[in-house]
């Protein structure tokens, strides 16, 4: 191997546009925000399913793969809460720079801390979609699967989101999923629709993806 | 969404072992070290180069997509450098995790810093394999793109890796490459026959992956 050789080949070889030709669309963040019990990873894992059911990259950044690992080292103080946010928004660039559809569901209440997340995709040229899974609170508490409203409001919890510490709405969302009036299949597809607007994936008309369901 | 609808679908849909049956293949990660201008990044993206061109989801982290962004944080103090390593560890984890070929491309001198990204790796059941990038100390430093060892032979850069910090190497790593000895193609052959016998890409013998450079 020749030094100009090594010059020559030192920097990526492959560019994100040859990149996203050979897979013939482009990668994507898709960051859903809400309350906890709002049904942010039960969407996400939803649409996740299909789109590896299609062979089109994707994956679901949670609680359950970060926590443990990435951000293992970071507790629930305020500088904590947004490094974790921060990370995350990395590594969701990082997949969509590499051509794969990246699902993350956090609760993420602050508008700023989804900003630097949104900042560190636009400065990259790389599509950050919001989706604001609108549940109203009344209905995250009577679902509350894991009893944290419960201990919330008993006080056992402290700072938690809805309770005793804000959620900031999306200003401006790509997408607002209520679901309360949709099912879970109805909500994927409304993601879909907004992936396919955005170059992500090419939705053929003939196949219902919510047949995937049925 | 019925309660019991949220409480099935809480967890991930879509199983590791389901994922990679869509794909047809395993997830794994390629972990380059050696000495700076050993030709970790060279043969890296040239193997991420012939995947990606294969429509195999691959993505190289290297210095350049981490240490401006998820790693922009981090200095270089001991600590700092355990961190940094540590976090590329568990991102190219999800990475592979996802189904992808994640490749590093890091100096990442010591053996313990990267026995922590294996046992991430080994720990989730998911192939961590390293590569040896040994190219003697006397031809990096002729190669020295970035003026970087002679800056350090003069003193001009404290604790750099080979002239007054130590590299230590791989005890068992699954691929030793001699850059001195083979040229890129060459390299990147090796790579691939070491994925394709971990089951990450099913080696097509009628085509031959050093072509794409001819």
């Amino acid at each position: 191997m020749s030094n100009s050789t090594n010059i020559t080949w030192q920097k990526s070889l492959i560019t994100r546009e040859e990149r996203w030709k050979i897979f013939g669309r482009t990668g994507a963040t898709v960051w859903f925000t809400g309350l906890s019990a709002a049904g942010k990873s039960t969407v996400a894992g939803a649409l996740e399913y299909v789109l590896v059911n299609r062979r089109i990259p994707s994956y679901l950044l949670d609680g359950d793969n970060i926590r443990h690992g990435l951000n293992s080292n970071l507790g629930f103080t305020h500088d904590d809460r947004t490094e974790n946010i921060r990370r995350i928004g990395e590594v969701a660039r990082l997949f969509a720079d590499s051509g794969a559809i990246a699902l993350t569901a956090f609760i993420s209440p602050y508008r700023s801390d989804r900003a630097i997340a949104r900042q560190a995709h636009e400065a990259a040229g790389l599509a950050f979609i919001e989706v604001f899974v609108d549940t109203p609170i009344e209905v995250c508490e009577q679902r509350d699967p894991k009893g944290l409203y419960k201990k919330a409001r008993a006080g056992q919890i402290k700072g938690f989101t809805g309770i005793d510490d804000p959620y900031e709405p999306p200003a401006d969302p790509a997408l607002v999923l209520q679901t309360d009036k949709y099912d879970v299949a109805q909500c994927v597809e409304q993601c879909l629709d907004v992936l396919a607007a955005r170059g992500a994936l090419v939705l053929n008309s003939r196949y219902r993806f919510w047949k995937m369901f049925g």
